[in-house]
């Protein structure tokens, strides 16, 4: 059955098409009240919908929004998406949704794709890769293409566009400071990929803290992973060198790979090590070993993100950096140091 | 800095807008070669976009393509996400995403708005609440939307849409045989909210299987759960009553809920009591005990509902069912039943 168009609806009624579409419009001047009437109940009977590309066209603009995050199957992003949309939705906009897969380049390409299809604005959070020169490629992508832009758990220092995240240095020195109140000295970390800010801070908390309490940093103690599940497992063979008795890692998944290669190699979690996470994603109460860890506002950073360029896109409300609160959530992957 | 227009490049070669449109419509008569080769480099320089809502208008395509799921945040949807995404960006298609957070009258409402939007066409996985009169609801706004769409995972029998989906009914057999094969006879089963096709297959795999190996069915070992953790939890309490030997979940999330349970009630998984889940979601392999699952190739289900849309979308191609493959994934959850 194709769909509903104006001249159907006018042959219907035995009017023109100028008739109908005038009503439709909301501008039926001159038109009696009864032909207005007889248009919309047509309208709702034969499921007539304007075609909002010829609406967007018009009024410039497209009740699109943009969102490019690494990996939409990745729980973090999953669930941040989930809080864009439900703000984006209520307020009667679409949602493009793209992945970069943690690429720059492909980030690029989104941009492009998505100014290509006159979004009004566009959230994203930045691939791993774009930081220095692959960071201001994408930055003056978004200014070049003039699109309002919402920065999410990247980037504190951009003053352009509005930025929502964590404070991640703080939230590091949490972690690791509780570690530290529980006797652990010889701490170890696993990070993401080196460069972007958000790995920067946290890395930095860690560093902090250790001299805070006098514990001297060992770049030794440090393994550079990506992220993923695997490389946590595998900076346990590298990290047990060093005898930690706690580790930090810089997100969940990664602390899930480390918790089994510790298994692995028959030690004990939380008895013979600790190991804390950050992010806690929905599956953190789930593993094996339910994970400590900082917990993000996961769904709030979306939906924060959303009211904000929403709040952008319809009054002149200049950008914001909002910081999210982080909390400590302390589950039983974590405990006192084993002497 | 505003968005580069046409007239911006007219303006910097010393050209008349028209011919500046002529050539980046790549209609170039009667224009000299190097004033087109002029107009290209300052289109490439000054980042100039074209507008894609004036262009879908134009060819009455928008090469957008809208994408329903019950709820973004459930990693089976995410995983399934990727795979659309990724073949319909290669494919120089936008995605528009929408939740219908497994509600009817919000994916009457998503259907509505992806139809505003001039998508070329949808893919959907039905919400848990359309089945029956609501099924019809929706489908019928499909129709008299004129809109090509792929159905996922949900319903096998409709004919006027192509569908992608696993063989939901054969794949729980394989399941509760392979229970049977351990030698179980005690078999329970937590079920997702009953109506929709897919429940309704794989419960009736279920109780086939027993019928077959002359296992009387016993509604008391049957739970109606709804796909989340805390119903899968729940459940236990109920169905121990009966004393089963083990558990088939008609998804993974309810199996990690079922495994908590047993584990709070003193019982070993799989020494006490098997379990087995549908999905293997990527959580799978990490939960407490790995957990033995139908394995469903979600990323695949993404990926061949975009390939199918796509192709009717670009040729005359008609209707189609494709029935992917599943497989028994065994892990730890699972073992032969111990007298």
């Amino acid at each position: 059955m194709p769909r509903t168009t104006l001249k159907n609806i006018a042959q219907a009624a035995g009017l023109s098409t100028t008739t109908v579409s005038l009503v439709l419009n909301d501008k039926p001047h001159h038109i009696s009240k009864k032909k207005c009437q007889l248009v919309k109940d047509l309208a709702i009977k034969m499921n007539y919908r304007p075609n909002r590309l010829a609406v967007g066209l018009i009024k410039k603009q497209s009740k699109n929004i943009g969102l490019i995050v690494p990996d939409i199957s990745n729980a973090f992003f999953a669930e941040m998406t989930k809080g864009v949309e439900d703000i984006v939705r209520s307020n009667k906009y679409n949602l493009l949704l793209c992945n970069s897969n943690g690429r720059n380049n492909l980030e690029l390409e989104c941009i492009n794709m998505l100014a290509d299809s006159s979004v009004d604005g566009l959230i994203i959070t930045m691939s791993p890769e774009s930081f220095g020169a692959k960071e201001q490629l994408s930055l003056n992508a978004l200014k070049s293409l003039g699109l309002h832009a919402v920065i999410v758990d990247s980037f504190n220092e951009i003053n352009q566009f509005s930025t929502v995240s964590i404070d991640n240095f703080q939230a590091a020195c949490s972690a690791v400071e509780y570690l530290i109140s529980l006797g652990h000295k010889r701490i170890a970390c696993i990070t993401g990929p080196i460069g972007p800010k958000t790995t920067e801070n946290r890395l930095n908390g860690y560093k902090y803290s250790l001299k805070k309490h006098n514990i001297s940093y060992n770049e030794n103690m440090v393994f550079h992973g990506d992220y993923h599940y695997q490389s946590g497992y595998d900076a346990v063979a590298v990290l047990l060198a060093n005898k930690p008795t706690a580790i930090f890692c810089l997100n969940d998944q990664m602390a899930y790979g480390a918790v089994k290669a510790l298994k692995k190699q028959g030690l004990r979690v939380p008895d013979d090590i600790s190991v804390i996470g950050f992010d806690n994603i929905f599956f953190s109460q789930m593993v094996e070993v339910p994970l400590s860890t900082v917990s993000q506002p996961i769904y709030k950073l979306g939906e924060k993100a959303a009211q904000i360029l929403i709040t952008e896109l319809t009054t002149k409300q200049k950008t914001q950096h909002l910081v999210l609160e982080h909390t400590l959530k302390i589950r039983q992957s974590t405990a006192k140091i084993n002497n």
